[in-house]
């Protein structure tokens, strides 16, 4: 590190920031480290298959003996999914409100760690102290219940970090956003602001969650004569208790399908987070019991995930239920960018399979828009802003909220993962970079799929590959056997002989060559099979398989 | 083919419905068939290494003495696309308008089938008469000059093909759609209408393509004082004309870039389709001659496509233009389903370089919404309707239309690709399926790439591939070389070398096993290495990589 003053406040930024998910930020103070949120990324179009990306905590280990904990902002994936992966690099505490909590502590079990990690529960308006930070948890609105905002108090001056949040004035469980909170600890003087992006590109506010229950009312009149299967997110507690309250409004009996939205809604409802009256959730083997129209099913697969509930039904794949002629499928949710084509195919076969699918007003976002920006700011009134969550267009189109505000265009910066901004009353500003960047999880490896294996499957997957083998004699370089030519994921052999035949020659040819002019670097030979085939493909096919020679010797 | 009588009309779907691109319908009456349309499809995200995706036309290769011709109704990929591997197979003339024809001689030049192929054009208003069949060309508005409806006269009566349409009252170039027309022939009785879907599920009318260039006059006051560059679809050759007439009433010289478009705007141009003011269209080299405020560059890109002009810039990979901090860039397109992620990266790499990107209300759509289609309908007002082009959710939107406006619900076919419908003033229904589907285009191979290639490339996708490779002595079955094992795009060996020695022992075991027990069978020994290394692998990795055992024989 150069030029780092110990004692001024750092703020790292450890992944989240010009991309979506794997949120983590770190705050420094001398002799103390905080990790704020701990999230994953799913993968992009380009990692194939890789099952989840985590980031990289190089800098934490490095410094482990600095770092006192994880406090976590909510329960969304990007913000602690990385978790059971991370604790077992570096073992430390979590703080964090009692669903987060419990959610967290689900996924633990899964990984066996739910022994050897400290979890503490906070309430909002409660602080904690680690090392020379106090952290106060104050609560916020978003969509999941229990998400909180986090005051961070250090000697070097007080940063506000708003996790992810909306500001409802009318939520469906708990309180509205405390704006008085940070109204006080605005006045009091902070130094630095960090505000979510995810929304800033969208003018005007977000609709209150309990929108939504009113859209819910009017479809439920409209399709009183048809079962009702509603998709939405797993972990939108509150929807889901809208969509329970609408139900025994109407009398109708709700059955919960698909892994992970049963996991979260029995956590809520252990925890008291939602309220679900008696008799009204079934099993889904009693659905048959029921006629349609007393029957209501909250599902996962609302963005279209292949193996999520909906779409297994969709598909005709799943176990126990069909879709018929009658059904009403209400998307409570809109796409997440990227799964537009996977949720238009689900609405698709809904409709081949005669349900009718409604896509409309069902849904509200759990971020803020601009309007809602602008009163975080002008209520905390920071000197400095760094926006946080976002692509950087996001990012950019916060640090243009800001500046509009009135805060000067020096006094906003939009950072980069691994950027270690140093912050105090006379200025902030990027100091140092550490390593960061994405491990790629797939299956149990963590880490062991890097960039090269990446390119080979993206090779593999446009042309396939083909592979030749010979047996040479040891010494007199002989050709023994071969050269034999297997191929996968090239072309359909049966139908392509001619090819493949000429290939075997030009391969022959190739080996004839190097063997008459007594080459005997196995190197030489392999490059010169690998060039002469590739050629010949390239001008038979216009394709550039992988083509891998083998060489034995005997 | 069974109860099909000869003496009726029939149509025949060959590609186009329940999916995207691909459009091409058969009529058939008697000894006559014409074809409307010949597009191809991009390839789906599980089609690896796929190019392009192509009508299977065995159908009319079976009846290719009663076919009579192309008949085109616009010049975009989704129609035209295949015609020059389809032309291969079938060499039919082409009947389209002038523009159309223009660019289908670019494409066909391009695949040296210009001499062989015999093109006619048809002016809006003409008809022509192939077989049993007349079709008249009718004037109509999309994004796309010289669109043309189709009326197919046959003895059978008179059926109506909108091809894609808008109703645009104010075109940029040329007459409006030919509404008076549509009605007339209407009057006289239609049997049935085929009208497209694309917008179906749309409320309201899409807005005149002349809106646009409103657009662009506020935006080119707005950023007076720095360089503009318009992302468009190359094929919309009113749009750049409209971009052309803002640049040149703002005194800004015009580049044209990206292959795509310098191609269909050189013939748009040389056919009088775009009218280019003197001295206004610059060589890109000349921009360097210029200030940034006086200069515009219209470029392909706009759906974030990698090779694209624009992508290529914003990634600083392109050979004659970086983005600089201050460029405006204008997205005048809106993002079609699939590509959401693409473009948003590009948006993103230009907002990092310091250009602001305008994404906004520079762009209308193509195709005719709710109300104009109900125009259309209410025009013709068909015995039958037959909703085409589009995915199923959108036939399905489109015959919701047909039933609102009185059209009895059995008149109302939503048929599938292959679907033979058979029709008449008594009844229309599907007698028969005749064999369709998409041909996979890789590089020169057209239908060599199948199922089993695909779903081999998947698998190598997502795992990659271990090779393992041995010698064996002829009769004694003497293990003499090997085995080795190579992988690809499995682990980065050099960080996993317990694992691939523990592979090596779990093979040689396995072998070892096979010889100890006299298994001479090679297909056995190759299953015996391929499930026990599959075991090993998932236990250690949860991962399925394809398996590849080789044996020689010396």
């Amino acid at each position: 590190m150069k030029n780092i003053n110990n004692s001024k406040l750092k703020i790292i930024s450890l992944g989240g920031l010009g991309q979506i998910g794997m949120n983590m930020t770190a705050f420094e103070f001398e002799e103390s480290i905080i990790v704020v949120d701990c999230g994953l990324a799913f993968p992009e179009d380009d990692m194939l298959g890789i099952d989840l990306v985590i980031p990289d905590v190089t800098y934490l280990k490095n410094n482990i003996s600095k770092v006192k904990g994880f406090v976590i902002t909510h329960g969304h994936e990007d913000h602690i999914g990385a978790l059971p992966y991370i604790l077992r690099e570096i073992n430390i505490p979590i703080y964090a409100t009692k669903l987060t909590v419990g959610i967290i502590d689900k996924k633990l079990k899964e990984h066996n760690l739910l022994k050897t990690t400290k979890r503490k529960v906070i309430r909002h308006g409660q602080s904690i102290n680690l090392g020379a930070f106090r952290i106060e948890f104050i609560k916020t609105n978003h969509s999941i219940a229990d998400a909180a905002a986090l005051a961070i108090y250090s000697p070097a001056g007080t940063v506000v970090h708003t996790g992810d949040f909306k500001v409802d004035y009318t939520p469906v469980f708990g309180d509205s956003i405390d704006l008085q909170r940070f109204g006080e600890i605005g006045k009091k003087g902070v130094l630095a602001l960090l505000c979510e992006s995810t929304n800033a590109e969208r003018p005007g506010y977000t609709m209150s969650e309990r929108t939504v229950g009113r859209t819910f009312e009017h479809l439920f009149l409209e399709h009183k004569n048809s079962r009702i299967i509603v998709a939405t997110f797993a972990s939108n507690v509150d929807r889901v208790q809208q969509i329970i309250n609408t139900a025994y409004k109407y009398g109708r009996k709700v059955v919960v399908e698909g892994r992970s939205m049963v996991n979260i809604i029995s956590t809520a409802s252990e925890l008291g987070y939602i309220q679900i009256p008696e008799n009204t959730l079934i099993e889904i083997e009693q659905l048959k019991d029921y006629p349609d129209e007393q029957t209501v099913l909250i599902t996962t697969g609302s963005q279209g995930e292949s193996m999520a509930a909906l779409s297994r039904m969709a598909a005709n794949i799943h176990k126990k239920i069909s879709i018929k002629p009658g059904d009403t499928v209400i998307f409570s949710s809109s796409p997440i960018p990227g799964n537009e084509k996977a949720v238009s195919k689900v609405i698709n076969e809904l409709s081949i399979k005669g349900a009718e699918v409604v896509f409309q007003d069902a849904h509200v976002s759990g971020h803020a828009c601009q309007e809602e920006i602008k009163l975080i700011y002008s209520l905390v009134r920071p000197k400095y802003a760094i926006p946080i969550h976002g692509e950087y267009r996001h990012l950019k189109a916060n640090a243009s909220i800001a500046q509009s505000l009135g805060i000067p265009k020096d006094n906003i910066h939009i950072v980069s993962t691994g950027d270690v901004i140093e912050i105090c009353d006379e200025y902030a500003k990027v100091v140092d970079h550490v390593q960061t960047g994405g491990i790629l999880v797939d299956g149990l490896g963590v880490g062991d799929v890097g960039n090269i294996v990446l390119r080979d499957r993206q090779h593999l997957s446009e042309d396939g590959i083909l592979i030749v083998v010979l047996t040479l004699e040891k010494y007199s370089n002989q050709l023994l056997a071969g050269p034999d030519i297997v191929s996968r994921g090239f072309v359909y052999v049966r139908e392509s002989e001619g090819l493949m035949e000429g290939a075997r020659h030009v391969v022959e040819d190739s080996i004839d060559y190097c063997l008459e002019k007594n080459v005997s670097d196995w190197g030489k030979i392999k490059t010169s099979i690998k060039d002469s085939l590739s050629d010949y493909l390239w001008k038979k096919t216009k394709r550039r398989p992988m083509i891998l020679p083998i060489i034995m010797e005997v």
